[in-house]
């Protein structure tokens, strides 16, 4: 087909791709020869499957390729949030030193996954230097989070910067202001180093689209690097950024966090500034539907907390949708009298029946929290409404008859991407009453599913303070073979924050080679699910070394003490002693 | 018209009458000539106007009636809720004593000014004897509200009891569960002791319905007694409750406050459980329209502070709507370091001017704060959004097409009162796209209305704690003739806390006869206020003696604050030293 007659998106593509690759200095670039093979150009990355990548696991480079000197590694691997904030407060360190390093780090993370959408190094360097200049001048830091360098998801808007979102569309329409979250963490002192790689719609699990390719997971190319804050959770795994930010309404902070080995930290509403964001929808469809939620991804639940304790008690400040946030500092809390943790385990949400290495690794962090002083471990019974969550959240989230997006994507002839095909068309927009009835079907959900943080024995009520569950009923999968999303989009429909600590690798044992599930089939997601398994339609071992992590939740509204359940999760798991007394 | 030609809810409301007045023991019914002439019959009292009314104040007939013992009278007015809790809780007095002389000055109440609909004085006096069986036994009270008087609005489901909302479709249909708001009073040992009159749709300012009747002002029978919350605001007036529960969307519980002199708290969502009501609307509308919010009336600040401290923390662990709640101890607030409190003064909403005397009481009570130690006063710039937020409120009430209500009362051959005649028709249902619209029309105002709060110089920036306005932009009104709700209703729309402080009656200065106003004219609802005004159209002494108050706003789910700053105001009204010091 002549130039001339290919779709309007190729050539805006191509530009956009142009952009992306010229705002990476030549000093930067990688040797072709440590780039795996299978590489893909953007728009093959999005058409060819797993069996086109090697199985590399590219994590090591930007510490072996030699572009990025022995200061460089220190400063992007040897400090948390506070301890690299503390270096630059107290003046041993340059902010633009620690912004340079984690810029060209991002750069060849990017090289290596294709994480990065908009690249902001320039403008981030000249932030970084006016920090230095004000810390200097001043004798005191801008903010609690002085030169920290953090990235956003694409959708975040960025003053002079696209949010394209990976529609051809949305291409070379910079914002004309910043998202109240990206002006928070300015105010903070926090440099924001770039822009990350989502999918087509954002409401796929693989972040992949006609403008910036697919995404790459680099512990292994042939896995789905997650969604739809895929480039985030690659970035931030690499160590080209200290804290990614992102959105999640179906999972979409819990899933790449999963994806990567990660932490993610999903708040409930109001935590986080969310406006000022590109979502290709409606404005406005959040507040009569479901309402998605802006929060962290990170390398340790330290880091969440860090930045935690600065945004939420600012969120009403900056965002119209935020409201006040308590976020007590460590004293506060050891001031608060002794009693039991009571973690519950939800092993099913009774729609699909998690594969065997899920349930095994549940068991192993119940095991492990047994053994920690000061933490109860009981087994919860599945909430009866538990199995209609994600039929509700799902009807929550296309209530519309998905007509803005498509009319951005066909608009210029952009094909769907392969997870979209047959899923993704244009359908009826609910009459209002029906959209009210769906609500009113919500809040009994909602009062139904208060009953699970209650136990009743015939001699006391005992109250659950977080549960454990899993993420998604089977591992990392492969490309576009992900699978159902009611283990994390439920807690959205309920509004419990929710977050995903790593828990260890996929062994050979998980394997459980030549052994099928003896649970019967509960349904079509469950039976879709078991195609991940079965080993006539799956290779077990594509996911071997692939990251097992845990979901953990508590009530509503209840962030600060999701942190410290991750904590004490995350103590349990890495074995460290922890007082679990709250 | 032969009997057996009536509308359908003739009967009912025959029947439904006589329930009501056959709960009334003989006993505790007034003797003819206590009651002031113009008493009319149900019917008579929705369709006769005001001056078929005497100008007569009943406030003192329960004194005066003989009916109520010393010790009844000294029960009813005498103490506040901590005091009388305290008495009982220390077994001093009997949850049974108290709760009796509640209910008979209920009783006494209701026939001067047809205050309630569901009176539950059997029920209650059996739950004041099983909670004083129970402090005997155990020497603890049942809760921190052990034993205190409480009415609700008749939309708060009681189990085994109508939630009619004066409409006959939905008599004689009793409730199979309690509303949350109502297990969680009694989990405090609270005694619900009646259920109070509303109006036809809950959408109208006087309390008016077929079934039950219209509720009188005691203060003066010509004036409106307001509503939608008007049984609960004439009960909690006439001390035949201690503290009332009622909701609001667009003033529902300020503007009874304003009518009777009492005080008003309308919280931010979630601090309140609003659950298990009757609204006559269809389910889940305020989830994806406007979301009305449920909160307290009472004869003090010291009063609503005593219930929201043992509310607003529990609210979360009884309704699905309900959110974490912060409500310090006083031992927690004298630790604060202390600055300075300033208060925004708030003249107009830039779309109904208010009359001269709400222009002076406001101006009044912001020079009686300007004299209090440790307050700041500034006058506030109109914000330019704030006359839209009216318009936004009221078509977010009106996004179905109303015919759930509509189909309750024509159904049964129900006319409209006077209020709703020529106001309330079927509309057409939003399509879902325009309601997205109308909510991101909202987050925009929303973001707006945040830099009221933040008052910038060229030298500092000054962060205003709390904010005094009109309630409404006029007095109290003769019945059917309230106008414009834009300055309650704007305060739903926003989310933000708002509170009624009643300040002194309407005097003969206030009167300003023979002066007309002389702002421009600003719009229709201008100029329907005028007449609320103008001496051709109105005899402004019919406003002597109302009482005039103010309304006091904080940011959203700034709650406590509200509290705190509705004691500022008050102390400095009724001339009472206080520390305002934060």
């Amino acid at each position: 087909m002549p130039a001339s007659e290919s779709p309007a998106y190729v050539g805006v593509a191509q530009r956009k791709q142009a952009q992306l690759s010229a705002s990476i200095p030549a000093e930067w670039r990688l040797p072709a020869h440590l780039i795996p093979a299978g590489m893909l150009s953007p728009a093959e990355s999005i058409t060819d499957g797993p069996k086109k990548y090697e199985r590399a696991n590219v994590m090591e480079i930007p510490r072996t390729c030699g572009l990025l000197s022995s200061q460089e590694l220190n400063i992007t691997e040897n400090y948390d949030v506070r301890g690299l904030v503390a270096e630059m407060a107290e003046g041993r360190l340059k902010a633009e030193e620690a912004v340079q390093a984690f810029c060209k780090r991002a750069a060849i993370a990017h090289q290596l996954t294709r994480c990065l959408t908009e690249p902001l190094f320039p403008r981030a360097l000249q932030r970084a230097r006016d920090l230095d200049e004000h810390l200097q001048r001043t004798g005191t830091p801008v903010g609690p989070l002085h030169g920290l360098p953090v990235s956003v998801k694409d959708t975040f808007c960025v003053e002079g910067v696209d949010s394209s979102i990976g529609l051809s569309a949305l291409a070379f329409k910079p914002a004309s202001a910043n998202a109240p979250l990206v002006d928070l963490l300015q105010s903070l002192g926090a440099v924001v180093i770039a822009k990350t790689n989502i999918p087509q719609t954002l409401a796929t699990l693989d972040s992949c689209n006609h403008l910036f390719g697919r995404t790459l997971n680099p512990l292994n190319r042939q896995w789905t690097a997650g969604g739809s804050t895929g480039g985030e959770g690659v970035l931030v795994a690499m160590h080209g950024s200290m804290v990614g930010f992102g959105t999640d309404i179906g999972g979409s902070i819990r899933v790449p966090a999963m994806c990567q080995g990660i932490y993610g930290f999903k708040p409930s509403q109001g935590r986080v500034p969310f406006g000022g964001q590109e979502g290709g929808q409606m404005a406005g469809k959040g507040r009569i539907a479901l309402q998605a939620v802006a929060g962290p991804l990170a390398r340790s639940v330290a880091d969440l907390d860090a930045v935690m304790a600065e945004i939420v008690p600012r969120a009403e400040l900056f965002g119209e949708d935020g409201i006040p946030g308590y976020w007590p500092s460590p004293s506060t809390i050891s001031l608060s009298p002794p009693r039991n943790f009571t973690v519950g385990v939800l092993k099913t949400d009774g729609l699909v029946t998690p594969l065997p290495p899920i349930t095994r690794i549940l068991g192993e962090v119940a095991n492990l929290l047994r053994r920690t002083p000061g933490v109860e471990v009981v087994d919860l019974p599945l909430p009866p409404v538990l199995p209609k969550c994600q039929a509700l959240a799902g009807r929550l989230m296309s209530v519309d008859d998905g007509s803005n997006m498509l009319d951005l994507i066909e608009g210029m002839g952009e094909p769907l991407i392969p997870w979209l095909q047959g899923r993704m068309k244009r359908g009826k927009a609910l009459h209002i009453n029906q959209l009210a009835a769906l609500q009113a079907q919500r809040a009994e959900v909602e009062k139904e599913m208060m009953k699970m943080w209650i136990l009743s024995s015939s001699k006391h009520t005992r109250h659950i303070d977080a549960i454990i569950c899993p993420i998604a009923p089977h591992p990392v999968p492969e490309m576009d073979r992900y699978n159902a999303v009611g283990y994390t989009s439920t807690f959205v429909l309920l509004d419990y924050p929710a977050g995903v600590v790593p828990v260890r690798p996929f062994g050979e044992k998980d394997l459980e080679s030549g052994r099928e599930m003896d649970a019967p089939v509960l349904g079509s997601w469950d039976k879709a699910n078991r195609l991940l398994w079965n080993e006539k339609t799956v290779d077990r071992r594509v996911y071997l070394d692939s990251p097992l992590s845990v979901q953990v939740i508590t009530p509503k509204q209840h962030d600060y003490d999701l942190l410290r359940a991750m904590e004490i999760v995350d103590r349990a798991v890495q074995g460290q002693s922890v007082n679990a007394k709250l």
